[in-house]
């Protein structure tokens, strides 16, 4: 697996020109991803990206190019090495450490590497993952930094116990998929009878739970719930999303108010760098559970969650920590908690990388589907070579080689930022300044797409 | 304050061929700084940077130049607001939100308008601040996510009861300057003879603390301890500093084995992301002191260490949160929770910086120099316009205009990469390759310079 080229792509889709679910918080997302296309002497190819809104895909398409050295001229057999390199060299480390712009382009080239591992090996990622040895996994992990939570002992202990079972898994999987959940009915922007509509659509379409986005204003987030809950019935689970809108008593209070309506957990209630106001939150709400996860930048994050109690549903990204390797220690951390991972999905390509991650989750790590679901939403998937699909609420198991994650020759082309076409049409301006005066305090994301 | 151009610069100095202290950690850091200045209709001009070491430094510039049109062509004149904007912009937020590359673009920005503030009123930044109500100093803040904490009414509470003997203060300063401590003599590298003169040297320049690296090898770091100790005397601060090198029993045993040493504090015994890693630490090491702060990404972190009582000494960094803005809040923070603040210093500048943030703590917040100094070390001052001065082991108080962060014009040209003179003499490439295979597990930086 020796890499010999390393390109990249600024890809922005104009999704701020035709939203059906923006909101006053954020006003223009421009879904976008800063793409990686890895080469071989034989010509494979591996492909990975960083998931962005907009501007700052530059910034994150740069700091992806900077890893070529690291990468290009290199046998990349052993991914746990050339994982450990990545993350530990000693110059690049000052820039987070493992967090933000440095670690998602981490995140993007070693699952570029991934996706080639697979195509190589001829088979879904999932399945490669999931038929590789509890030692062989193990080797993929760094450690550092979470040995007083799980060391290498207890992650060989949770592989081994997950090992009885795993073909019947495989199995299941491929016949039934794995759950997802919709996010699209509850977008903020929807009226009343949209929101109606489209949750009798989640429901026609056989998903078991639902999203409502919420924070803006508490008087229409009642509202809101109350009809998801006449349309979806008690006792469906119905989700809401706060974006990380909240300080910590501004989130105990709101969350209380909607808890006549039952919310199966509440999402990113505030910041995802305060695992203490998470934990806090989570007291004060219970029994009402708290999720997080997309934004949370790595292991050592994770596992304070984790440790304080603060999480019921852990959401792991698929391009925010250090691509598959991080994500394996997540998991692991997360079945010696006993917490169901749940990934956050949505964006760019986010709903195509996670389900490999779920699915090996459920045949090798935890051997649970109990209380798993993936977030699903329709959007952008026809400019993957290899999109998701959904039957009956579910993903159906990849059987295509790789990670899903190539973007079509076509998009590349199209939406290549500045100079790809749609750039170049009257109204999507390449010149676009940014907002010239956000609201103070920030404004949060609650697009759709990102969830 | 209309700002009519923003110009990056990417410095890098190639001290990884001069080092006289490196380690087996860190063998080749350049000390570099992503440098900025913004300069206003009327040719007056702000300078500001991000301290890296090498390579990443072209990623952290272009981060720097993505927010050119956050601030060029705007009338800065509202410090507060232009700072929620940029850490609130939904887009740019996404890459963090508030950590890593871009909060430290968005930092360097902001010191840079800081500095060009300061030079506009014809006052140091530190006075500047000093003098500023305590309204005026809330307004800068953005209390989002540490309201549970601190909110704008316990802010103006601290700063009202330090409001009596700000004169004296300052004129305190002005005569007697700020205690600094000397980081110089206890870099790994050294034999027991050169850590002897220099511990020696250090008493005799009038330092009142030093500070030695540990972690590498415990029996060197036992024999070492006892030469500071035996030179320095009884009862003199010796700090260690492990600059995140253990997991958290590595840290309860390392440094319990060094206890009958008297450590003044322990630093970075771990992970600055590990909040609750640091208070199980310091409640198995007590009453060694733990002290944290120069990769901790932003107040919400520093919020959480200070609730779980995990660190007795906060080391803000200049040039890592958001600017000043954010300092103020850290600043805040820690006067609340009764916490002294030591700057952490060194690498390219950032003893510049943080005087003013130390003085004007002293002045107008902590009212207090009680248990605090500011590191100090001897290295690449002579590129400062307006470098630091140490006198009788404590930092002159600056009097000239700005923020101290004006690199020399001929600095920017000599060490301009890749095309500066330096990097293309013999010995110094600019094609040189990261290091082919770092350690695995990661080479946290204990280099000179950079602590």
């Amino acid at each position: 697996m020796k890499i010999v080229a390393l390109e990249t792509h600024d890809i922005r889709f104009p999704t701020s020109a035709q939203l059906d679910g923006s909101d006053a918080m954020n006003p223009d997302p421009d879904y976008s991803a800063a793409y990686v296309v890895l080469r071989t002497e034989e010509g494979e190819r591996g492909h990975g990206f960083a998931f962005t809104i907009g501007r700052g895909n530059d910034v994150q398409t740069t700091a992806i190019r900077a890893l070529e050295t690291y990468v290009v001229g290199r046998d990349c057999a052993d991914l746990g090495a050339v994982y450990r390199d990545l993350v530990g060299d000693s110059q690049l480390r000052w820039l987070g450490p493992e967090k933000g712009v440095m670690h998602m382009a981490i995140s993007a080239v070693m699952n570029a590497l991934w996706d080639l591992r697979a195509r190589l090996a001829g088979k879904p990622l999932w399945l490669l993952l999931a038929e590789m040895t509890p030692e062989e996994i193990v080797d993929l992990i760094d450690f550092r930094y979470i040995t007083d939570a799980l060391d290498r002992q207890g992650a060989l202990e949770i592989l081994r116990a997950a090992e009885p079972g795993k073909r019947e898994r495989i199995a299941y999987l491929r016949e039934h998929g794995f759950p997802a959940y919709a996010t699209s009915p509850g977008w903020l922007g929807y009226d009343d009878d949209k929101l109606r509509r489209l949750c009798k659509e989640a429901l026609d379409e056989g998903f078991t739970q639902i999203k409502l986005k919420v924070g803006a204003d508490l008087d229409a987030d009642v509202r809101r719930m109350r009809i998801a809950r006449e349309v979806c019935g008690e006792g469906f689970p119905i989700a809401i999303d706060a974006n990380q809108r909240w300080d910590v008593a501004t989130a105990v209070g709101w969350v209380n108010a909607l808890a006549e309506f039952d919310p199966w957990w509440v999402e990113e209630p505030t910041s995802p760098d305060d695992m203490l106001g998470h934990a806090a939150i989570a007291r004060e709400i219970a029994p009402i559970p708290v999720a997080t996860g997309e934004h949370v930048q790595n292991r050592i994050v994770f596992k304070q969650l984790l440790q304080a109690g603060a999480i019921s549903y852990l959401q792991l990204d698929a391009a925010r920590v250090g691509g598959v390797n991080e994500n394996i220690a997540i998991l692991l951390l997360a079945a010696k908690f006993g917490v169901p991972v749940c990934p956050h999905a949505g964006g760019v390509g986010l709903c195509e990388l996670v389900q490999h991650l779920a699915m090996f989750d459920y045949v090798a790590v935890s051997g649970s589907m109990e209380g798993r679901v993936i977030e699903y939403i329709d959007h952008l998937h026809e400019h993957f070579v290899d999109p998701v699909v959904i039957e009956n609420g579910s993903y159906v198991a990849p059987r295509t080689p790789g990670f899903s994650s190539a973007l079509r020759a076509e998009s590349l082309a199209e939406f290549a930022y500045p100079w790809g076409p749609v750039w170049n049409t009257e109204g999507y301006s390449r010149d676009r300044p940014p907002i010239a005066s956000p609201k103070a305090g920030g404004s949060p994301s609650t697009a759709p797409g990102s969830s």
